[in-house]
C-alpha cells in the first residue's frame, strides 16, 4: 500500500477540514465527490474551489442515482424543513445508508489506488442525529473493509479515518483555521437561494453559524438572512 | 417493517435461484440490478427475462460508474482471461468492493421500502475466490447494516440473506430446479460472442458447465464451444 488517501469531499466545512488534515499528514490526496440527485450542485462547485487550494493527485466525481432509492428530503422533491432547530431524533435530511454507500465506493477506489486510508468528516454534531456518523458505525465499516477486499484479506490495511469524530463545530473551525482552510469556499446550506446564498435558517446553516459564534470568529460566507 | 425483500439480481444462475427462494418464502419481491460498466449488457437482458417469470413488485436498475474506479478485468478495457481453470487466489474478474457497494445500495433501498430482508446469491464456489462472498463478509455487513440506518438503530431488523452460501453449483442447480427456475433464461459467461452465445471457456462458463454435469442435468443454454 502507498501514502495515498481517498478523502470524501462534499464541499462542506467538515470535509474541507478533513482534506487539509490528510494533506497535513503528508498523504497524496485523492478526493472523492458524488452527484447524487442533490437539490443543488453548489456543493460540487465548492468542492472544486477547495480542491484548487491543495496539491491534489486526482479528484473523482461519481454519479449516483440515490434519488431513485428515495427516502430523504435531500433527494426527494418535497421541501427541506427550515426555521426549526435541529430536531430530536433523525432529521428528514437523512439519506438512507448514505455514508455506507459513499464509503463503499471510496473503498473500491482505495483498493484500486493501493490507498490504505479513507478520510470521512463525520463528527460529534452529526452523530447526535445521523446513525451513520457514529463511532460504532465507523468501526464496523473498518472491520467490513478488511473482510471485503483482496487487499483486506491479505494485509488488513484499511483504516477509516474520522479525525473530526469527537469535535464540536467550534473545534472543527479552530482546527481548520490552524490548517489553513479557507472557509469562504465551503458550503453548508441545505436550501440556498436561487443566487446561491446560504439561507441562514436550515439545520445546516444554524449549526454552522452557532459553530463560528462559539469559535469566536466570523463566518466568511454570505447569508440571505441570519 | 414489511414482508418485502430486496434481491440482488445479476441475471446469472445464482441470483435467479435467490429470487425464486425469496418468492418461495412469501416475500414481496424488489429485485435490484446494476449497470456498472460491464463489458456486455446481456446479463441485464437475462435479468429482465427472469423478472418476467415471477410476480415482482418493482424492479430497479441503478447506473453505477464502477468503470471509473477501475481495478477489474470486468470493467477495464483489457481482456477477460479464458481457457484457464479457476485460478488460485483471487481472479482478475474481481471488482474492488463490488458486493459492499451493491449491498450498500440495496440497504438504502430496503430502508426506504421498509424491507428487512436483503438477498444475495453468494456461495461456496464464489467465496473460494472472492473475498466479498465469504460468510464472514456477510456477517460483517449485517452488523454494519443495523448500525448504519435509522431502522437499524431503532430495531436491528436487517438480515442479509445468503441462501446459497454453503451450496455447490450442483446443489444450487438442484435447488433451482425444485423452485421452478428456468435456467435457459440465465447468463453466466464473462465473455460472450457478438451473437450472445456463452463462450464455454471462461471461468464462469466452466464452473457452470461443471455444475450441470455434477447435477446430472443438461445446461439448457447454447455455447459457442464446450
Amino acid at each position: 500500500m502507498s501514502r495515498r488517501a481517498v478523502v470524501l469531499l462534499s464541499g462542506g466545512m467538515d470535509s474541507a477540514v478533513c482534506l487539509h488534515a490528510a494533506h497535513a499528514e503528508g498523504f497524496e490526496l485523492y478526493p472523492l465527490s458524488f452527484r447524487y440527485g442533490q437539490r443543488h450542485h453548489l456543493e460540487l462547485q465548492a468542492a472544486q474551489a477547495i480542491v484548487a487550494t491543495l496539491p491534489v493527485a486526482r479528484w473523482l466525481i461519481l454519479d449516483l442515482p440515490l434519488d431513485q432509492i428515495g427516502g430523504s428530503s435531500l433527494t426527494d422533491p418535497d421541501s427541506i424543513p427550515s426555521k426549526t432547530g435541529p430536531v430530536s431524533g433523525i432529521p428528514s435530511t437523512y439519506v438512507p445508508a448514505r455514508n455506507t454507500i459513499f464509503l463503499s465506493l471510496a473503498l473500491g477506489w482505495a483498493e484500486t489506488l493501493q490507498a490504505a486510508h479513507i478520510f470521512i468528516g463525520v463528527n460529534a454534531v452529526d452523530y447526535s442525529g445521523y446513525p451513520d456518523c457514529r463511532p460504532a458505525f465507523v468501526e464496523a465499516f473498518t472491520t467490513l473493509a478488511n473482510l471485503a477486499t483482496r487487499e483486506g484479506v491479505s494485509n488488513h490495511p484499511f483504516a477509516i479515518r474520522a479525525p473530526l469524530q469527537h469535535l464540536s463545530k467550534a473545534e472543527i473551525i479552530r482546527l481548520g483555521l490552524g490548517l489553513g482552510v479557507d472557509f469562504s469556499l465551503t458550503r453548508s446550506c441545505y436550501d440556498p437561494t436561487p443566487h446561491g446564498l446560504a439561507c441562514g435558517a436550515c439545520d445546516a446553516c444554524r449549526l454552522r453559524l452557532a459553530g463560528f459564534q462559539a469559535a469566536g470568529v466570523p463566518d466568511p460566507i454570505r447569508y440571505a438572512r441570519s
